[in-house]
């Protein structure tokens, strides 16, 4: 997923050609269309089968002496979270517990509060707000990306900059170049493993230059390292990412990467454990700005996934069953774009993650997203993966292949695939 | 608690009988200090007997539907919350399910957020944004009042303004007068039911001043109704709250009300639901604002307390079985300040909500909190009731009957009425 394709037909063909295609696929489609489906491709939300998986936490808490974590889970306080719940982020992030504060549902939430306390007071203190800079704060937004990541830039009122995912990561090249001429730029938004929506991992190379970063943009610099996908591997054989703050320390840049997971996608989509990492002075500023709205998450809930999921091999264990279940999906998802798309589109073949990322021919992504509603076919909106929902290109989509049934997969898979080839051959008749 | 008072000796004394009263108190604070006590009666925290009347949460998912609700509680999704959750704190609050949104285990998040959202966003769209008027805005804050109303406030960077709390709410005289001359003030906080810290319900009269508040200041004006214990009665006859929300539709003026609640002094103070309730126009901009920070709130846990409180009538058993184990506290409090400080202190007599207001000799409210710490009685600072945790009269403390047990009153409450005494007759003597 390095470069847009600029012409993904093979040959070239007559105008009557392309009618005579043009007529072959519409009639495809029109009988598609007949079928009546009402299938959903759009969000990377677990299935009910994943979300089986911990029906155990329910019962996490037999017997448990919720006072185990040195204060009542039930009761008021405890603005880091348990101790508990801290080890296991830390194990997720890779970090020290020190370092981990454990929170409610959302790490979208804590990333929201990060970024708004920079803005508001400071990263490190009121001399340090973004707010109080001459120039508006710009963000570089790496795409195709998360659309949720874009929102809250926007919300804030930064301007968002964007920078190509290579399949090594962010084009570094470019980063670098940005953040050297423009002290406005405060920050990066980074998925580093299986990459919303690419799935691709960050090299070693990618990750020791993120964390120079700092050095070159200065103190107020911040790395969104949204880790969302740290142990959701499809393999055995995973790709190892390098660790950020290990990196940072060693470059004397720690202040520059908060980091975040979650177990959205382990347990619980909508009632999991978020955890934010980030180094002391980080964390000490932004538990200002935390214990002003609330007294301390919901510590037994952290609990619960504490006895539940025990340690980082209970997490392993867990993610080798949901990857037993995601797996199949993926790869049949990837067998219908190879056999009815090769040479007409390029699409990321992840190891882990919750996405696959297409890009069709240029200029028709918006159409694609289009035909295939049209036959009952919900796609995430074309440019959802760019800041401002806008694709220059128009030509990627996020393939979401968690949710839906290898069944749905296979009613959907044909009508996505008529819908890329519909709209390329009739972008190429308006040429 | 209408007035601090001016001079709460009984008689006039002269310099040795002060002298000689000061010797023997300081001997029986001595004697005190000798038992090395160590106590709390800071904040109000539930007891954990109270927290088990609620371990049924814990089997309240045991055999249940988990898509009971529409949708499947595990997953994302229902930024509102659920249904069932939304009538439940509709019931609390009572309002229409539809005013309700559902959310996580703070309503001080839901508070946090409504403010902030008013001041970046626009309580009523871009155009309403409170940011973008001329002055700072100014805030009406009830005093004495809930320390973290406060914090918020001030972390928002508006101005606190106090209007002394009377028996029947906030002194309207005061806020109508305020509020007519000057435009810069955006709102005033209200814990209308038992109000923290003195207990005091607001009159109907009270609640329609405030109702027609709106007309007065404006459509940008919010009343910020806390009504944290609304169903928190000591007693069996309690006071009757009226609707606010009721009034001001009838005054035209339904978005100046935006109403918090939440389970915490229900079920878990750490781990319940927060409820926020409001009109349409100002819910849907709110939710625009929620959106951007997370998907959805712990769908589970609200299932949880939907199976586990029912309705409003299983609420309201719930809550007569903490009543009776939170009236003996209180009334033990209150015998300890009948039989050693009458005519030396006033206080209020609450029926119901968590907290005995003291006032004190003024001048001397932080020497008592600071005497009863030396003798091992950990007292909420003074100061914490006011805005900026300034006292005008150095007079208030708040206490918090309901975290300790009835042995730990009998031992804490003698330190606190010596420290009362003492620092009264030191202060006479330096005068």
């Amino acid at each position: 997923m390095c470069a847009v394709p600029t012409d993904l037909s093979t040959s070239t063909s007559s105008d009557t050609d392309l009618a005579a295609e043009e007529r072959a696929l519409a009639s495809e489609y029109a009988a598609l269309q007949e079928r009546g489906l009402k299938l959903d491709l759009t969000r990377g939300k677990p299935s009910p089968e994943q979300l089986d998986l911990s029906n155990g936490l329910e019962k996490a808490l037999d017997g448990a002496d919720l006072a185990s974590g040195g204060a009542d889970a039930r009761n008021y306080g405890g603005l880091d979270g348990l101790p508990a719940a801290r080890r296991l982020g830390a194990d997720l992030l890779g970090v020290d517990a020190a370092e981990v504060i454990a929170g409610g549902n959302a790490s979208l939430t804590f990333m929201y509060q990060y970024l708004l306390n920079a803005w508001l007071n400071g990263p490190l203190g009121p001399e340090t707000a973004w707010r109080r800079e001459t120039a508006q704060p710009r963000f570089l937004c790496v795409v195709p990306g998360y659309d949720r990541h874009f929102t809250i830039t926007e919300s804030l009122g930064f301007e968002m900059l964007n920078v190509r995912m290579l399949d090594s990561g962010p084009d570094m090249d470019e980063v670098e170049r940005l953040v050297a001429g423009d002290s406005s730029i405060k920050g990066i938004w980074c998925v580093p493993k299986y990459q919303n929506p690419t799935g691709h991992t960050f090299t070693d190379d990618t990750v020791r230059r993120l964390a120079r970063l700092g050095s070159i943009a200065g103190p107020n610099f911040r790395i969104m390292w949204d880790n969302a996908y740290a142990v959701h591997d499809l393999y055995d054989d995973p790709p190892v990412l390098l660790d950020l703050m290990e990196c940072c320390r060693a470059e004397g840049t720690a202040d520059s990467a908060v980091m975040f997971a979650s177990t959205s996608k382990i347990t619980r989509a909508g009632a999991g454990v978020a955890f934010m990492a980030a180094s002391p002075g980080n964390l000490a500023q932004f538990r200002k700005h935390l214990g002003v709205q609330t007294i301390g998450p919901d510590k037994v809930n952290q609990l619960r996934h504490v006895n539940f999921l025990r340690d980082i091999d209970g997490i392993r264990a867990l993610m080798r069953r949901h990857a037993a279940i995601m797996r199949p999906k993926f790869e049949r998802v990837l067998s219908f774009l190879d056999a009815g798309l090769a040479g007409r589109a390029q699409w990321t073949r992840p190891r882990g993650g919750y996405f696959i990322s297409v890009d069709v021919a240029p200029g028709t992504a918006r159409e694609v997203v289009r035909l295939a509603a049209g036959a009952g076919v919900k796609l995430t909106p074309a440019g959802a993966t760019f800041p401002y929902g806008r694709d220059p290109d128009d030509a990627n989509i996020r393939l979401a292949p968690s949710y839906a049934t290898l069944d749905e997969i296979d009613q959907a898979m044909p009508v996505f695939v008529i819908a890329v080839r519909l709209a390329a051959v009739r972008r190429r008749q308006h040429r």
